[in-house]
């Protein structure tokens, strides 16, 4: 007994005796009432110094497992650990119909995973090497030194309240009129989305969206049990003329769209069709949830503003912004902006479901942007992803020349192979460790088999090269079966 | 024009006139096509440098505003800000009962607010001046220089892998069997126990738990549809005969307890009771949510194990632990320690709410405890707090003579007022700038109307001291009416 125990580099000695006692102590090896040995001799059995067992005995002391009486030694408390009969209970007869879809609609869960060696197109999430992570450092710095107690205690609902001022001037400057609007931090687009549906749906609303659309939105709409009405896009964004008619014929309670590098397709909604959209919804008064995604990474053209600016002091329009698919989506930072009241409601929602948004990451982040980093880091991002974007094309017109290559920006590409099952394909590649994204889990109906999205963000050039010719092969070897 | 910009210290000014001439632009100031000043004439004008306005002219050329021609000069972009007619929704109309009950049972929004000056009882958060904000700072360098780009990007939903191999080790060291079960990152207890009910009940469903308890558990109950079943509590916990009664007349889906240090009446359910509370749960197989809150402040006497040590490799229980009540609440980490198979639909849940709790957030406080910190935090904080506990209990009793003063720890006591009504009492101690929180809000019924619970973590001994003077001289005053 004692002479057994080991101890590891990383904690340290003193809390590994304390817990090596704690256990004997709960597993019944160390009775209550039962002396230890007197520090002196444990430091001889332990061979580590007397004051380092002095510690121990002190902080087990402190969390009442011994009780040290003076001239007489350490004796064990009085701790009651009473194993019970084994009581099991059949928790997946238990779990509700929100659980269970949760978990059949989890795509981490069910589709093929990544493996050591192979080239995955999966993810759209940013390369985190160019991530300034010593600007970060500074930020976090100079803010502990700022604030450092404060912000590590309790915050508000709403959010830190400079992050909440610099977003509201950054709208601004997307051209939103921010007059009688308000903005809440969430944790990023997920949970915006999600308190968004919680506060304005009940089970079977009817939700206009474009078809294809981001598949977590597809997730939340139907864990909200919502109807999802799905309108074809053209090659500029929705086909307004299908919209018009689906409004005609039924009553929607929301409508969600993402203009801007829209995924998967990454096509950006024209000026021209976002005022369209905009008159059309406002004439059948279907409140618009804008999904602010990958706006920032425009590659070329003219600035595009968002729907959002189009609304003036209107207020028929909730916009969520996440600086997440570009920068740090790590800390889960994101924004609802819309009306006063709305944000009011939302805001209590928010402070049931998790208080409030990590202050420390908010007041940092903030701290990060506020010195002009964003406008830094977007500039050298955007060039390495445009050049990407653009090898990432040419790629695959020249090696999946059977497939139609969409989209105009943002961190992948999406392609429309003629007829073939992109499952299909997806084995295949897989046998030979390439994966990508099959596009079906972007629709709202059953169209879309013949669709993939290939995300680049992650990958060197050399394995889009060597990727996508294992692609284009593998489709037309399934051609040939035809 | 341009003569009237303004500078700031906070933001660089390449920046600032990049933002001022985008408002120009988006303001209809400057239309498409119309020429810039050239970067001599600007730096003449705006009195910056030359290259400070080749910056900004860079950047809004980046952000499509502007368009750069060579030898020709800067001109404004095709930008498209048609505004619209105004656009009225009447959201109040449109929010869910969902969100009007979150908003109704949103206290912040509805109890008495604290003003300069006045001495508050309300807040149960730590005090921020014991966080070893050093320590945290050092973690944060560690972690950031080990993997600072990783942690920045996304992570699991289930959590920081080193953080829960962390806490099944802290789970194990207060004697609970982690064999077949697994552990979830959230956002704190709040998002636990939120998450677990929405995976586990269904509106109508009844539930089981002590009365008084957590009020922001008997919010969450009532935001689920619950109907709550309160049962009253003895001195060394709940009233286990008047459980089994409620238990034979009734079915119901699950059970919520706070053993250790309840919230409000500071009792701690003596070792006895938990075993019969235990076996009678186990009974009649409704499932144990325990509550670990303020587990950690055990002021005297020997260590209790929670409920969950009973289990020994059976499912039933299911623990909520948080350190946020001791410990940095501002970055919101909890956990919830389960049967593997619940914990992996409990997973699912978390990633549809919000994909996963924040990673640097999560490696930070993973570094911070390995180190041993929070032993040697919690050394000291219960030094301190147990000191302030003492001296309150003695306060208390000496002024509120009337009272009867209940809790063995933690960071607030509980009184029971004979027959006052506390919503009265504080109306009084209001306009003396003394404020508390009414106990009734803890109440799974119309009982505790004359209770209050006067958290005593952020004020000092003289405040204590004061405050409880007042609010005894105004019991007084208030029983003479009676």
């Amino acid at each position: 007994m004692f002479s057994d125990i080991k101890f590891n580099k990383e904690v340290p000695v003193y809390i590994q005796i304390k817990d090596y006692i704690k256990e004997m102590i709960l597993g019944g090896m160390l009775q209550s009432g039962e002396k230890l040995p007197s520090t002196r001799e444990m430091s001889s059995i332990m061979k580590v110094s007397r004051n380092t067992i002095i510690y121990a005995y002190e902080f087990l002391q402190d969390e009442g497992f011994i009780l040290i009486k003076k001239g007489k030694g350490a004796f064990v408390s009085q701790i009651h650990v009473e194993m019970q009969e084994k009581w099991n209970v059949n928790w997946s007869t238990l779990v509700n119909d929100y659980a269970k879809d949760s978990e059949r609609l989890d795509i981490v869960k069910h589709e093929d995973k990544w493996e050591k060696g192979m080239i995955s197109f999966k993810s759209i999430a940013p390369d985190e090497n160019l991530f300034d992570v010593e600007e970060f450092k500074k930020a976090f710095l100079n803010r502990m030194s700022i604030e450092g107690k404060k912000i590590l205690n309790y915050g508000y609902a709403q959010g830190y309240k400079p992050l909440i001022e610099y977003l509201l001037k950054y709208m601004k400057n997307k051209g939103v009129n921010t007059e009688g609007k308000d903005i809440l931090i969430t944790n990023g687009f997920t949970e915006g989305f999600d308190i968004i549906l919680s506060s304005l749906t009940k089970a079977k609303d009817k939700i206009l969206c474009e078809n294809p659309t981001h598949n977590t939105a597809i997730k939340i709409m139907k864990l909200h049990g919502l109807c999802i009405e799905g309108v074809d896009m053209d090659i500029d964004g929705i086909n307004i003329k299908k919209l018009e008619e689906k409004l005609q014929k039924d009553k929607f309670a929301l409508s969600y769209f993402i203009p801007s590098y829209h995924n998967p397709t990454g096509i950006v909604m024209s000026p021209e069709k976002r005022v369209q959209l905009y008159k059309l919804l406002r004439k059948y008064n279907v409140p618009i949830i804008e999904d602010g995604f990958n706006e920032e990474l425009r590659y070329t053209g003219a600035h595009v503003a968002p729907i959002a600016a189009l609304c003036g002091e209107g207020n028929g329009l909730i916009y969520i912004g996440s600086f997440s698919k570009i920068l740090f989506p790590g800390i889960r930072i994101g924004w609802i902006l819309g009306d006063k009241n709305i944000i009011g409601y939302l805001e209590s929602v928010k402070r049931s479901r998790n208080i409030h948004t990590s202050f420390l990451d908010q007041a940092v982040f903030y701290d990060y942007l506020q010195c002009g980093n964003f406008e830094k880091y977007i500039k050298k991002a955007r060039k390495v992803y445009r050049e990407k974007y653009e090898f990432a094309v040419e790629c695959a017109k020249k090696y999946i020349s059977n497939g139609q290559v969409i989209g105009e920006g943002g961190l992948h590409i999406f392609v429309k192979l003629n007829g073939i099952d992109a499952r299909k394909l997806l084995k295949k590649c897989y046998d030979k460790g390439v994966i990508f994204t099959p596009g079906d889990i972007f629709y709202t109906d059953d169209k879309g088999f013949d669709t993939l999205r290939l995300g680049f963000s992650r990958v060197t050039k050399e394995e889009i090269e060597r990727g996508f010719k294992i692609i284009g092969d593998e489709t037309k070897s399934l051609m040939k079966k035809n």
